[in-house]
C-alpha cells in the first residue's frame, strides 16, 4: 500500500551547480550522494521535512534523465511514493488499467527497488513507487 | 524557515476525471475541494502521508492554469513549501538572488498565505512557499 512520498525527483544538467542552488534555497547541504548504475545517473539528495528532494544528472547520453533533459529542460521529473508492497502494489495498478514501466521492480538509489507508471496513464505525472530492500518481506 | 513540504500542484484539465483517477491509483478519496478565485481555479486535494495532492483546473481560460495546460499539457505543476515566516523567507531569497513572482504574498487554498519563485532561477522548478494565516505571527 502506497503511504506516503518518499522524494522528489528533479532534472538537473549539473549536479554541482544545482547543489549550490539547493543550498541557497534550502539553507541546508545534501545529505547523500550516489551514483545509480542502472539508471546512468547521479543523485545528490537533499531532506526538507520527510520528503526528499533527489536532484539527478545523467552521467551518460544515454541516460534517460539526458533524453527529459533534451526535450523538456531542467524541472521535476517524477514523483515517488514509498510502499511496503511494491510487487503487489504494481499488480494491482495494472488490473486496474494504469500502464506499467517496470512490471517487474529493478534497482534505484538509496538500496530501493523501484518501479515506474507511465505517465500516459496518470495524468501526465511519471509516477515511481519504492521500497527498501531491508523492509521487502515476500509477498 | 522552510519546515516541508506542503503540496505538490498537479495541473489536470477535468476535475472530475482526474479525481477518479486519484481515487483508483491511490485508493483514498479527496479530502477538501475549494474554487480559488483569485487564481480562477478549482482545487481538489488528496493527502499521500503527510503531503497533499493538489489536482487544479482552470474555472477560466485567462487562469494560469489554462497558459501551462496549452503549453505542456497535464502533469506535475509545482511544489509548495511550509515556512514559518513566508514574509523574511521571501526577502532572504530575493537577496541571495532568487527571482520573486509575489514579492508580497497572496492568497491561495486552505486559507494560506502563498508566494512563488520564479521558475527561470529555481532549475526550472516552480516553487511556492505557503503559510497558513492562522500561524502568522507579524514578522
Amino acid at each position: 500500500m502506497i503511504q506516503s512520498i518518499n522524494h522528489i525527483g528533479i532534472a538537473v544538467r549539473n549536479i554541482e551547480e544545482s547543489k549550490e542552488l539547493y543550498r541557497k534555497i534550502f539553507n541546508v547541504e545534501h545529505f547523500h550522494e550516489e551514483i545509480v548504475e542502472e539508471q546512468k545517473v547521479i543523485v545528490a539528495s537533499f531532506k526538507v521535512g520527510d520528503v526528499m528532494m533527489e536532484l539527478t544528472a545523467p552521467t551518460d547520453e544515454q541516460s534517460p534523465i539526458a533524453n527529459f533533459l533534451a526535450k523538456r529542460g531542467e524541472g521535476i521529473h517524477h514523483i515517488a511514493f514509498a510502499t511496503d508492497s511494491i510487487h503487489s502494489d504494481l499488480g494491482t495498478l495494472e488490473e486496474r488499467g494504469i500502464q506499467l514501466i517496470h512490471k517487474v521492480p529493478t534497482h534505484g538509489a538509496h538500496d530501493m527497488l523501484i518501479g515506474f507508471l507511465h505517465p500516459k496513464s496518470t495524468g501526465g505525472v511519471l509516477m515511481e513507487l519504492c521500497q527498501h530492500n531491508s523492509e521487502l518481506i515476500r509477498e
